[in-house]
């Protein structure tokens, strides 16, 4: 753990130590905190559910963005964040459909933290919407060590990944509430084993479910709308 | 910049200014080179070229090394340096090829570094080894800050991850000496437009070249062993 930004950095055990000793370190670490906790109430506060997306560079959030906002468009007012280390692509998409979206562009870091979505908050008419989602920076590791002041944390992985990932990277499906199976169209062309990435997913986290979708072919996504509308408030 | 890791991460202008003030920050950066040097230095002095291998999560890193073994291996000696948050799966299957192999385990961390690959050389058979592969965490963002004393830096991109990510993710881009497209023979199911792919790169780097395998089929992977028998010393 990087007592810095609190990413699961490797340092050396000394360097680790040194670091230790600063005492500004603990302060930027409950700056997030601080933030995350203010961002929960100024969503309670305008009856908004949040979701922080969270996958792979590629694994397709921004596409089951797209056949939720499709889907849900005409019953809820939802709104997104975009993060990304550079460009503003995923967010012109989302916008083309006339959702109201704020990119955040980390300048190459690899995370959102809350101070970005609180300034995105600010940017956003919290008024008008009902849910939001933020999509992540793509990255496996990095952003679920960061708290955003979400309702809920949802981690997406695509068939191409492989499914011996929670071998290798257990801390996201340990810290998730539910388990996105995306690009289920290519399951014939890969050896995504299902049965074993539940197994695994569920050897680190009991509570959340592992869903199966397309967006591309639309299988399973009413799974995931239903799953969503349970949680609206 | 993260100043303590080295990592892009972000943090308010406001809480970089302030870390930017902890002497001990510098020293940290530095330990990094000053390792990183000293396994080039440890590389040379042993006739073996090294390779830092970076992508995404299941982006084929280690089914591309299983073709490059089955290819060089009664040619050239190779050693393989495995890095991973957690478990060593992609150790076994590396060392089940009798090709001798370390597994770093980060503890969670995004990337290598180059303390903990001098770590690894010292694990290592090095004056029975011409080659090293060094396979980073599956990450495409915090990797590239973090120079290992390698002799080449090589980004794989997946066919399924789309070819619009180096809008978003352009620092890996930016820094390699070959891009690698990987699982090609996924192309016939997938919008992957590989013109726009190698122009996009180019753009950030002029002078990497930009192959397109299937280690899966074996198309293209002569292209690969071909740039790397280039550099082997």
């Amino acid at each position: 753990m990087c007592d810095t930004c609190g990413c699961e950095h490797g340092e050396t055990a000394h360097e680790a130590a040194e670091s230790r000793r600063i005492p500004v370190i603990q302060k930027l670490l409950s700056a997030n905190d601080q933030a995350a906790l203010e961002n929960r109430q100024h969503l309670k506060a305008h009856g908004i559910t949040a979701f922080n997306l969270m996958s792979s560079p590629g694994a397709g959030k921004t596409t089951l963005l797209l056949a939720t906002i499709a889907a849900l468009r005409e019953q809820t007012r939802l709104g997104v964040i975009e993060g990304d280390t550079a460009s503003q692509v995923d967010a012109e998409i989302i916008a083309a459909t006339g959702t109201p979206v704020v990119q955040i562009n980390t300048g190459g870091g690899c995370h959102l933290d809350a101070p970005m979505v609180h300034s995105a908050l600010h940017a956003l008419p919290l008024d008008a919407l009902d849910v939001l989602f933020i999509e992540n920076v793509g990255n496996l590791i990095c952003p679920v060590a960061f708290d955003l002041g979400q309702n809920y944390k949802v981690a997406l992985l695509s068939v191409p990944e492989g499914h011996d990932k929670p071998y290798k990277y257990p801390a996201i499906f340990e810290a998730v509430d539910v388990v996105v199976v995306t690009k289920a169209d290519l399951m014939p062309y890969l050896d995504f084993d299902l049965e074993k990435f539940r197994a695994l997913v569920h050897g680190l986290n009991d509570t959340a479910p592992v869903l199966t979708l397309s967006a591309k072919t639309g299988e399973g996504v009413a799974d995931w709308l239903a799953w969503l509308g349970e949680r609206f408030v």
